[in-house]
């Protein structure tokens, strides 16, 4: 009989943070299987960190899930506990950081805010709430603790929302922007394929597109995969990985050929 | 039934060598817990994986503290084990890197050299004893063989000490210095708030204080918790992550905005 | 009872994809205990993941080792899983990635090609084969799940192969070449101690070397330890992380001092 799974998201950096709540999570679940998810989400970047937990939850166990990127931790932000359709909960701050993902797990069935103290380390800081409060909560969840043991119920509607870029389809092209690179250097752009389709009606390998960023543009085909392109050539194409429109380079870095960051601009048009 | 845990920290870097030790301790002890606390230690820095290790382990599970920062492996430096009243074991080298976690976790009990080589790999290498001799033995310490088993007690005080920089209430201000600077850029410095509170009495949020860095100096309150300031300005705080005074900057870095690094001297006056 | 061992090497970067990975290898085999080698191989570099899976498996359990490094993902290249003497398993790319290490486990028993779909996740991308093929097959040979059941068999000898770089022996001196460079600088060369030995018969500590690199060179002596130079000064030894020859500085970084990077040709003559 395996232990509970327990995901584990934060912006905390290489550094001894993420291993000490997971010393606390073990204290308390010492079966719980901690997946890292990863720890070098953007700091303070709560989108950011929303949007790698929205894309990696349906591939993970039902279990668990903490995330901490937490830039208003110790003022009157609220520590949460959700729980989505598919039986999961997320566990982290109220800042828009988990309802994403709740989505993508079939929604919110209910939400509490942690007010229980004996379910918290017995001191509790002002600076590290994911040691202190969401890490041993997650632990208790994962054990088995009920959510309504967490603390009050809350209103889903007050929860601080969080939205993602859209695209536009405008003139005859469409605007979106990237919203995140990968290691690869590979970007995704806000919207889906089905978004660039209202462009041009059905996608098909080899269909040519030109994006335009800034005062720069370069040729890109609709392709299914990397290998169908020349190593070096840029592609448009539907990213596995974070589910959704991207712009990529067959063996090389996209956001670098093409001078691409987080939030830059792009618009694509048929070629 | 839980396996047993065990904590690991090292300075290897970002290759495959933690990787190895852990097969290493899984091929002997196959149901261990693992968490690794970080491999990225300052390379050779004694001290700092020492620093590491001593705030770490207060919020670890009892078991073995595997520690491998180890400038000295293949020559006369003793690789030792310690038992520490918590009831836990930390193994590595003779060179200071355990002694503080030792102090952290109820003082030492017991210290043995590991000379018992039927507990190391067959073959021993000249150059990596973590895989070859530390992390074998720290796996049978975690399966439950004795201290005394590894080899001979050596005396508590034959050990090679090790000390951090201790700050000093000099002109009525706090002659400090940066310890560690955390992956945010706060900055650890020498001394807790009890050592600025010689200062200036007891210290109250608003508590306004000029740090002197170098040739220029900055204005920064004494706060409890970040938000407490705006984003981007400067606070002296209490850390929580590694137990003492740092100096920080709201959702920015300290390090970066003040130009501080390890070792560099801090003086903290009242304003 | 412990859970099956599965490695997992990788090029996908310090992102969420290896955690994903392992959420779906944890979907199938929910206490396999995972073991991340590095997932920040050179990207698209096959030959130095081989590298890295090839000097690590002599120190893991038998098992699992999912290995993807893998730049033609999507096209023909074919998935393998190979069946090694010792008794694990290899799964990945039949690119090269595996056969090293294949041979370092005693050799190939049996190789088969992935086509059996009910292992597969139940939709499958073009750019993510990690994720929706090689984790779930990978999760059920851990379960046990016979490497006959994965797909067809195939002739060892149509696998794609992979060799590395060899030294040699040339006007008295040895014509190497670095293939690898590890985290703290220190570079591992083409070849063992032995071909060193070809030009000077048996090594022994303080033979003097001198190494040739572009039109610099520096007198290094052959040493069992680093600490037999001074700080700072150069060695050359045998390296015991990775398996050969290498040259290095004592508590530096070789790669620096030297200007060494991976690939570049080095020289070694007797002084």
């Amino acid at each position: 009989m395996p232990g509970p799974y327990v995901s584990f998201l934060s912006d905390f950096g290489d550094d001894t943070a993420p291993a000490v709540c997971r010393g606390v999570i073990w204290s308390i679940a010492p079966d719980a299987r901690i997946n890292d998810l990863t720890h070098t989400s953007r700091q303070f970047g709560i989108r950011d960190g929303a949007f790698l937990l929205w894309s990696a939850v349906p591939y993970l166990p039902v279990g668990v899930h903490l995330a901490v990127v937490d830039p208003g931790v110790g003022t009157e932000r609220r520590p949460i506990a959700i729980r989505a359709a598919r039986g999961d909960h997320l566990v982290g701050p109220d800042n828009g950081l988990l309802l994403p993902a709740a989505e993508h797990l079939g929604g919110v069935v209910a939400a509490h805010v942690l007010e229980n103290r004996s379910l918290w380390r017995d001191a509790v800081s002002y600076t590290f709430h994911g040691r202190d409060l969401f890490a041993p909560v997650a632990a208790h969840l994962a054990k088995g603790v009920a959510i309504s043991e967490v603390g009050p119920a809350v209103a889903v509607g007050s929860m601080v929302p969080l939205s993602f870029p859209e695209p536009a389809v405008r003139g005859g092209g469409l605007d979106t922007s990237v919203i995140f690179v990968d290691a690869f250097g590979n970007c995704r752009l806000a919207g889906q394929p089905d978004d660039l389709a209202r462009v041009t009606g059905e996608l098909h390998p080899g269909h040519r597109f030109i994006a335009h960023i800034g005062s720069s543009s370069v040729e890109a085909p609709w392709q299914i995969t990397f290998g169908a392109v020349e190593p070096g050539a840029v592609l448009l194409y539907e990213d596995a990985d974070y589910a959704g429109l991207a712009i990529g380079v067959n063996q090389g870095s996209a956001a670098e050929k093409l001078g691409l960051e987080r939030d830059m601009p792009i618009r694509i048009e048929p070629a």
